[in-house]
């Protein structure tokens, strides 16, 4: 059984990777909390809240600079599809966080496509979309890449970055975007 | 200072009027842990639960006919909006939500218009929203309806009912919408 199938149903489930990266990662602890590597199943109806305040946020992070909560996801389906879309919300008064080149204000939301950088501060998250059957269950793996996802004179803040922001190439997965750290491992772009 | 105005900084805020009726709320006390005719302040970020669980929804209905989360409220701003807008999104598997004359299965979502009718099972909700200058906090208000929202035989489920979906005439508060129950008091449509 792959990691993205329910061992109840066999069906497949829906996949959210995220590939986190800050400058200060190695030395101040902030992803300390973050399980990588280890994939977990959630239910659907969840509201996943990323931020600082470890009582109401699943995934947290040890940084007084970041929000009691920075930013949500949350899946929700469409009318005419049969498979989850995922949608993300800024809960953070007072900083935006940029969706590829978009700047979401306080409650702003947009729906995340398959592949997207997230920025807010110094972090970046690569938010990495796998379709799956269950309408039930779906399942987040963490990663942390050794390098910026961005390359610092790459891609100004607040331009539009279609290129973060593009269907993922599943089926020829040694496809990489431009904004893959280089020294990942392979199977992470 | 009106019920509809933040104590601390006099910002109006969004209010939500839910008016609620079941067809045996006298007998069987479905509605006894919702406080009727009380202002409730929470904040713009909650996702408000409804449903059968007390633990996880804000508000219960105290029947095993309802789901653990029946359905959810959320607020959200538009990027070129001021003010806040409200989605619902069906959280039951195993009941179809009506929002006005579009059923939504589990997890599908619309965004609420200023007035609208929502049903499940025999429950009918009538969510009235006014719009507020705070970004920070909004105001619940329930009423219980003595008599149906609906009238049985005028309605058809899952026909459109764009008479219930419209903005309200909040400059005309004596305009009645013909799904209104005729016995309700003045202040209530």
């Amino acid at each position: 059984m792959s990691s993205f199938e329910d061992a109840d149903t066999e069906e497949t489930v829906t996949s959210l990777r995220v590939t986190v990266y800050h400058p200060g990662q190695t030395q101040s602890g902030i992803f300390q909390s973050i399980r990588f590597s280890n994939p977990e199943k959630l239910p659907s109806s969840e509201v996943v809240k990323f931020g600082r305040n470890s009582t109401v946020c699943r995934y947290t992070f040890q940084d007084k600079q970041v929000s009691r909560v920075q930013f949500s996801l949350q899946l929700f389906k469409k009318f005419d599809s049969s498979v989850l879309s995922l949608e993300i919300k800024n809960m953070s008064r007072r900083t935006g966080l940029l969706v590829g080149g978009t700047e979401l204000g306080y409650l702003n939301k947009v729906e995340l496509p398959y592949r997207c950088v997230v920025r807010f501060g110094e972090y970046q998250l690569l938010v990495e979309k796998q379709d799956g059957e269950s309408l039930e269950f779906f399942e987040t793996l963490f990663t942390m890449s050794p390098r910026p996802l961005l390359q610092e004179h790459g891609w100004p803040a607040g331009k539009p970055t279609p290129e973060l922001c593009r269907p993922p190439p599943w089926s020829a997965q040694t496809t990489c975007l431009s904004a893959c750290p280089t020294e990942m491992d392979e199977n992470e772009c």
